[in-house]
């Protein structure tokens, strides 16, 4: 049985309340609770964050290590300006899933660059809030794999 | 009658303090009271948060929406590097004013550039602290005109 | 009592008469006589100019000198490709305030740069033609502190 | 029966008496001339301009609103470096056809860029003087077809 | 009962073959095997190809118009240097779900751009070839959702 | 009597059939065929070819030294990215005519560059599937001047 | 006797946890000792802060303003992000020495840049954990000489 | 006997009236007298103009040609912006000496790059008002080698 | 006894043929019959392809992992633009010489950069035809000393 | 016991006697004794070295291999400019610390850049002369834990 | 009686003896003959030295300081790459006219830009070896001027 | 029977000594002598010089004209940074070829542009010390043909 850390950044607590062409129209309670879902069908747990404060996000991050398996981390705005939450993540040994929920790369210029996806795993870009599912998916076939714990 | 917000971001709770060469002798308090004075005259009301932390101010926009009519945002130094205030902007449905003290064009390079300007309503820059009375004078002739509660 | 000189560069001259979704409805001489009466009603007086040629513009900067205590300038495109309208401006002792209808850095990257911003006391950006009567008012209120003719 | 306006801008009035390496030896005379036929013939008007001062080539298309059909313009220099002659063409609602006698993208690299193109109907780049010729053919086409007076 | 198409560019003929420490050591018949077993489970059928021509590839896609209900595809390096994929893809109405073995923003600079990402759906990078797993499960997901015939 | 080639490149086989706001209703056989009317009428030859093989379309400005005497060239996507088309051209003796459909300089940033303009005669962008007929208008004056074969 | 104000920004507080081949193995605890240590010997005092928070940082620096002699700052990430930061620090008047354990010019480019920098006395980068100790070293020598407190 | 023209651009008008901490105190009136007595004294002639409009230089440049034997030419602003001015210098057969009164080098970025360099025949560059007179001399000693008709 | 692959890409069938100033006047048959008569002679045996097909010169490339010992490579335009060739380089297990029969540093800008360059052995620039021969002489050497078959 | 090279670049042969505001009265020989002195009291010995001539700073480098145990070296303007120094410093196996008087981070954009940094052990930045005493320190202290000879 | 110097850069020892076309034809002997006796003409004194090593030219100019009246200087091709010659003229008190025999800005775009400039009193540039006369003529009239001892 | 000139850059005195991973095991003296086998083999005769000193290379390019029949030059770290070696190079008329003993386009950055490329006959990079070979029988085929002297 692993545990599983869903994070998210600045704005997203507004989530399913506006914008909802670009964002569509369910909260991020509904995402937690529908992964937590998943994760726990499969034995798994699920731990939520959400801030809107960089240094809160790395706290959360730091506190992972020993602690979870995995990290599912829409980090917002901070993606594309934060070399801290970048530094947080290289120090800690946890695989990290960097879910965007709109295709960045079909917005402004400068939410083309992420500065922390060098230090993650992967990206999962613009499939919607289906993105953190997909990212939870990967957790759990890394874990049937005995690759990973969750 | 309309409610006013007047947001004052980092290092300017120092306004007065230091640096009178570039800011002036006035305090934040000082400004406050009299942009106060001159919406209760009118018969609005203000509401003033001065905060260094970039989630903090993010916050108190979110809070905004619904309650704010229109929004004075002088977001110092985050003007130039926040794409998470500027996405807090563009979740509320506010015409937000951005004021900058000193003439930011006649400074260094990066403080040329406003991440949120595009988001905004519009900018008043280098017209000293007179530029939060003029936000507060943009707002009260747009309420005269009926397109705005203020 | 003061003099007040409004510019107006290339193009000024079509306003209220195309494209209202950006420019809005009113025409230059709206624009002229309110910012007239406002300044009349406080004792000053007004001259108004709108030329297409940059030649012409920096002349009537020339002729300001000792004639006029401040000047309300809409450079229009100028603004961002007119060095000698910048060298002009630094060859007279009288604060230019920089006014633009539209909020040019919501618009065409192009237009996000002002070569003569350094060398104005400010700019008002973005909030239709209120800012013509908004710069009147920043002049009013030097002159009312007694550090403006006007 | 429509109306064609041709401008050209600065130094074009030279054009046959200098470098004819790069421009070719008809005067801009001969150029006006053999236009004017080709439309002539079929029933269209032209009126011609051409002058080396900004200003005047932004008040000619200013003026050129509810008279011209089709605009045929040669901007010279200005080509690469007027923001203002830009907005002139997107403040009127008349088709325009940027041409270039000489292929500009085989010369100096400040050279490839316009800053009229986006706001222009097309170009016409690099085939001599028959590009006006072209830029006539496109109009009468268009007019054959319905979709233009001319 | 929806089809979908796998699509894999230049190079991608020899996964499992070669630098398995970037690509790792399931070939590309193992990949195709495994994702169309998933989709054949839940009632749809997979049709996939390969090629190192860049034409090729656009004629697939062409193809697929009218027949194929989403592209899941990797292409290479042609991510970073093919608009005319980029074209491609924007002439057909069907999603399309990029895929990316390794975490290309984890590599050489010139691998951080993609020229397609715009224009389709969404991206899935550096999951190995998980990634194509999770790629078929969005397509599942949206066919359950109803918004998608796969 | 002349012959003239007219090459098409990548997706421009969809022409016709996919997004008519960008690229009209016309099909590309459509428009050989009236071109072709064109020249036959005035006593020329058309040949014309199609391909989204950039090594297709190498071969076929091989293949036309000493047998053709223009070509009309919409390279489509390859415009911005293939110096072997380029040097292609460069390697034969036969002037080029590059045409546009559509206004590039009016869409992305990456189509406003063309590296084969700078070895082809000239180019006609932006005014629709009439670019072809001028492009070969441009050939038959040649040809009547005697200074091409066409 | 002078005070000497410590501060460490974010992911600082993981020293000698993670990361021993950049940071080394001493813990935060360790360095701050050491440096108390060689402070007290000299007669002076150490205060010492870590945040991952750019507010609290930007309020311990306000807070330092005529109760603190020297500080020693080592920014981590917020090196190269925050102009916030830096205008903290101007708005003070105390020397401050930035201060990196790693070769920061030796890591990624985006190391390379401090925007801190400008507005410190000066740096000292590379050097290890022993860097704290020099620039505790340079305050007790600017003592020695009478021009610092310290 | 040899005729030279004296050119000056935007501004120079207001020469030694403004700014003489940069420009001096000589007027442009002072400059033209010196230089005339000093072609006078060797049997040359000298015509001077200036003007603030572009379009203006531009046309005594033109009427310069078969006329004037070398042209001494401040074109300030104008210098850094301007593709008319030096498509009118290379339109004519004459040598150009362009001069800048202050060390552009030394000013703001913008004012490094000389537009017309690149076609004039050589530039003297900061030595004050002396500059026109070193020019002056150039071309006395073209003519005293018979180079050059002054 | 080794075998080395002598590859040749886009527009080298018409070397000799066409702008002899640059590449001279022996044709690619020249070139190959030359290079197998100095490979012959030492007991080595050459295989020789040409193509216009970027994605037929990846598959020759993945068609000579255990079968060649050396490849001679003049990719021409593909050069500049191909990572797909880059990646087909790297995943074979092969030295590869890239020659370039022009000084490429001497001509475009766009020539001097090599996407290749990185993951070949070495490059020979500019020394005509010869560059072909020198590189069989690399490997004759390399084989004579026992670090390669050939 | 140890030996310290301290070497200085071009123009700090003029140390103390120009430009005192940027970098004080002391002369080169007043900071070489005051370094001999210091490491003298720990047991050490110093060899110092100025020059103008890169060829000569590379050739002292290259002898120090195997006789000197650390290096202070402040490459004057050489930091922004050679390769060939940086080269040297590689082709040895002894720590540098690069030091530089004033805060090059506070004075010209060129500055701003070493190229010598990413191969040096660290830098000590904008501390005045006493930096090279810095600088010392550090080679006393790892020679005090054994890590180095000094 | 005041002293010149006239000290010039790396490869102008070959001065009319190559490329005749780009330099002219006469050596640098000759130069410095005609300087020197239009200076003796007028009571004063020349020194001249070339060097091709930067530190030499570097070391003149220290020993200039004191004994030098005003240095004229063409540095050659370290005009666009030494940062240690541009200090080395900072470093003393004398006015340096930097020389250029050739039109630099009509050459190769490295050519364009003077690391020099900015702290020299001015330039003369492309004027043939003219422009060392003129730079010595700028040094008489200022002694004429009583504002320079020459 | 010819003479070759073999030039050897800064810091490659010490080839062979360090780094042999990047630059082997054999030292520039056993470079000078194979090379000197190889050509006094074939009737010819090799001078070779190495030096740190930028001015010296300079000086031995200027004395080789009318001595020397071609020049293998490795230039080493200059290659990146002197326009004073491409101008002396410039200045000859002899044929250079450029050598580089490891693959500078697969190191850094700076290291991929070379200034003197475009000014020698070609280049050999990355081929190892057989480069300085392969580059001698460049000269003896060239001598060979009758092309040259050597």
């Amino acid at each position: 049985m692993g545990n599983i850390l869903l994070l998210n950044g600045p704005n997203l607590n507004r989530l399913g309340k506006r914008e909802p062409d670009v964002y569509g129209h369910e909260t991020l309670e509904d995402v937690v609770k529908s992964v937590e879902e998943t994760l726990n069908r499969a034995g798994h747990s699920l731990t939520a964050h959400q801030s809107n404060h960089e240094g809160q996000l790395i706290e959360w991050i730091h506190e992972a290590e020993g602690v979870v398996d995995g990290i599912i981390f829409n980090p917002g705005a901070y993606t594309h300006t934060s070399i801290a939450l970048r530094d947080a993540i290289s120090s800690i040994n946890i695989p990290v899933v960097e879910v965007h929920i709109s295709n960045v790369h079909a917005r402004e210029e400068f939410r083309h660059t992420s500065i922390l996806a060098p230090v993650c795993a992967g990206q999962i870009v613009g499939l919607g809030i289906k993105g953190y599912q997909l990212a939870a998916a990967y957790f759990l076939q890394l874990s049937a794999e005995g690759r990973g714990k969750v």
